[in-house]
């Protein structure tokens, strides 16, 4: 029986803000190593589901990024296979909740592999520890959505955690990877209320993670949620005007309330696996290795006297004096302060971000592109500075301003400038001058990174102005 | 009878840290409004001492910053006065505490004016409240300095200070502006002693200021620390070299240990002006105005239940939640979180920074210069990037570099531009390139600020490669 992977990417990142943005939310930060916890999230699936049967769900603002993330793993892991053969990026056009990308992608399912196959369902943004205990769980779920049922996996609970739903199931002797009758699921709890389900002993942490029979999950939908899984069913999945149509009509609505809440087919089959869904920086500190002080530092730091504290930082100095069970959290344009037992309530900051209108949640300093990176270094009446870093290689879109001249320096590598119908290749201590209206491209045909400062001037200044006549990414956007 | 006051501005500031540097200690701060503590310490006296009759002494670290203060003060307040009519800047050869600088000053004062004048002494780095309380606090101590005795000022306690010495007096039933016979001199006590002396009544916080009869301050220094005032006596006080060979031999000692604890010619005048030596940002916070939660905010700030707080910001967003008692100081190179009542542990930064040989106690991103001011964006192996801002009709100096070829784009304003035997001037999004070995100088013709982004490229780019031929600001080093 096919077994496709779902992986819901779609989640827009404010509680670990400001390292998390809008546009850079927690699925694609690199939060405990090189890569990102999307690309992990595939990697680790790869001995249950292969690369060209994982699906990735995202918005249309991140699909550009969460493209440029797979193409990073395909050039680490595979770069046997060709894009058309890996793992593909699904756009919502709309985020809906989890019911409608699932039913989505369960058609999708149907269509390529029948009904007889299964939908595994991930989110994109959580950490695992012990991978061979998860794919033995993962395994166990599996099992028993071969046999029609609809899986949700448990997280066995450490402590009594409030930021979590929990699973109620009849028995209190739970064993790992043995699927059990679901009673019901429960909400967020309080503090004493978290303590009463782990003293009783047949609670488990949702994990948001599924194995669904895709012939049951589409039966199911139709008996139990037909406004979201009709509109589904009744169209061409590939078809993306279809799709957009079946999305205007689909109630927004996670599988969980939509589904797994009232069928008679769900199953849970708990997991003893290392598991966090990194929610709070307090659950990052958590299972992250301390100091002799019972500091996690990252960054250029000067500690007097602080301890069991959350330093992260990147290239400017921080020096903490005497603090203990805080966080800071340090980037280029913005820092945050607050008491490690307090940070589920960044979200708050984020919320007057919103509201006075600051950028500051949306975009970081330094953005990702897939050709390489730059950053606003400053923005003044009447220009811009950037530095733009292009990996050897790669070229940005031929492209056009109408409102913006550009003058380029080059600092480190070599550059092939494309300026109107010319074409030169210039080095360090070496400058062009790309006049409005005029078309041009930007290309580092070396083998290091070519480093360049963008001094642009003209009246209007934003990203939007940009004509894009070629581009090897094939990017939509800018 | 001739007043003349010295003002001690060698002090390098740890205590402010990440705010004051060691290129831009205390006095050289805005902390309360646009002008500087030594601008306002100067401007303070200006009803008893005239500018002309004003002498600061420095170091030769702070020499040029410290002239260029007084230049904008005269700017703003005396534009008819020449620079020669107005506050003599003196360099000290090297720092030898209070002592010295002050038999040096007296040698000048009775040159000039004779054994029959007044010098006042003053520190450049305190605040003051209530000026008309404090000018007749001074005239008091004046008016018995006439009478040959030398003065010092105590401030009457508001509360147990530990960070402040103290000086006790017989009467405990203090007045103010009364001279009083000083018994002793304590140094900084305890928080117990502390209490002790505000119970007892008669002491005062020693507040560094002095007003000396010029010929018995140096006859007491010959009678009791020869090896302090002596090389002075002896030598001519307008004679730079005969200068240095004096604090060469001069032993380093402050004033209070020298003369005033072992002479019986002192007095002291009580003041119950409001007065505060800034020397922790909990001394700062304390005389500043509060919000409604108790807190003292600068800059960027969101602010989610931050009580009793201080947080310095600049142009970069912080966001503090549920913090209390804590201060956050932040500059764009570094941050510093500290809680209130530890404020004076940031000396332990500034120490540990030295130790690492870090920039970061020395100077700022921005350093200010006598022609507007630069910014250092980025540095990059064979490359810097600065954002430099040249005020109408300045001029830097005519310069060159032996390593480094600069790029120049104008990003508002104009400049005029000397590039080897050329002059040009340039405008807002156009360039030029300066190669090295060329000599130059860049000028601000117009009427509003010059800004332009300067691209460095070389092998070395320090700011000792300059070789400068002719500077309107008459600075001898860079």
């Amino acid at each position: 029986m096919n077994i496709i992977a779902l992986i819901l990417a779609g989640g827009t990142g404010t509680r670990l803000w400001p390292l998390s943005r809008k546009n850079t939310p927690k699925q694609l930060l690199a939060l405990t190593g090189n890569r990102t916890l999307i690309q992990e999230t595939c990697r680790r699936l790869w001995t249950v589901v292969t690369p060209d049967k994982q699906w990735i769900i995202t918005s249309k603002e991140l699909y550009d990024s969460v493209k440029h993330h797979i193409r990073l793993l395909r050039e680490e892991f595979h770069q046997d296979k060709s894009e058309e053969e890996y793992i593909t990026v699904m756009q919502e056009p709309i985020g809906k909740n989890t019911a409608p990308a699932i039913f989505w992608a369960a058609q999708r399912c149907r269509h390529i592999y029948g009904e007889d196959s299964i939908l595994l369902v991930m989110p994109s943004d959580h950490l695992i520890v012990g991978e061979n205990e998860f794919i033995d769980t993962l395994k166990a779920g599996i099992e028993k959505a071969k046999e029609g049922f609809l899986v949700t996996y448990g997280i066995k609970p450490s402590h009594p955690e409030t930021g979590y739903g929990y699973i109620k199931i009849e028995n209190n002797k739970i064993k790992s990877k043995t699927p059990y009758k679901v009673l019901n699921f429960v909400e967020k709890p309080n503090y004493e209320r978290a303590q009463k389900y782990i003293e009783e002993g047949n609670y488990l942490w949702n994990s948001g993670m599924f194995a669904f029979h895709v012939g049951t999950l589409i039966k199911e939908g139709l008996n139990l949620c037909p406004n979201i899984s009709k509109p589904f069913n009744e169209s061409d999945p590939f078809n993306s005007s279809q799709i957009n149509n079946s999305y205007m009509k689909a109630e927004a609505n996670s599988i969980d309330y939509a589904v797994m809440e009232k069928t008679d087919k769900a199953l849970v089959i708990p997991a003893s696996f290392g598991w966090n869904d990194v929610g709070t920086w307090k659950s990052f500190f958590d299972i992250s290795d301390k100091d002799e002080n019972g500091n996690v530092i990252t960054g250029n730091h000067i500690n007097i006297d602080t301890k069991n504290s959350f330093v992260y930082g990147q290239e400017r100095l921080i020096a903490t004096v005497g603090i203990e069970d805080m966080t800071v959290i340090d980037t280029p344009d913005a820092l945050m302060i607050c008491p490690l037992d307090q940070t589920q309530r960044v979200k708050e900051i984020v919320e007057k971000l919103k509201i006075e209108n600051s950028k500051t949640h949306i975009e970081h300093k330094t953005v990702k592109r897939p050709w390489g990176k730059y950053t606003v270094m400053e923005e003044g009446l009447g220009y811009k500075i950037k530095k733009i870093v292009v990996e050897p290689g790669e070229k940005l879109s031929m492209q056009m301003h109408y409102h913006r001249s550009e003058h380029w320096i080059v600092v480190r590598g070599s550059a092939k400038i494309t300026n109107g119908d010319k074409e030169i290749i210039i080095h360090e201590n070496q400058s062009t001058y790309i006049p409005k209206a005029t078309v041009h491209r930007l290309e580092n045909p070396g083998s290091m990174s070519l480093e360049i400062i963008e001094v642009q001037c003209g009246l209007y200044l934003e990203e939007d102005d940009i004509v894009r006549f070629d581009d090897v990414y094939g990017r939509r956007s800018s």
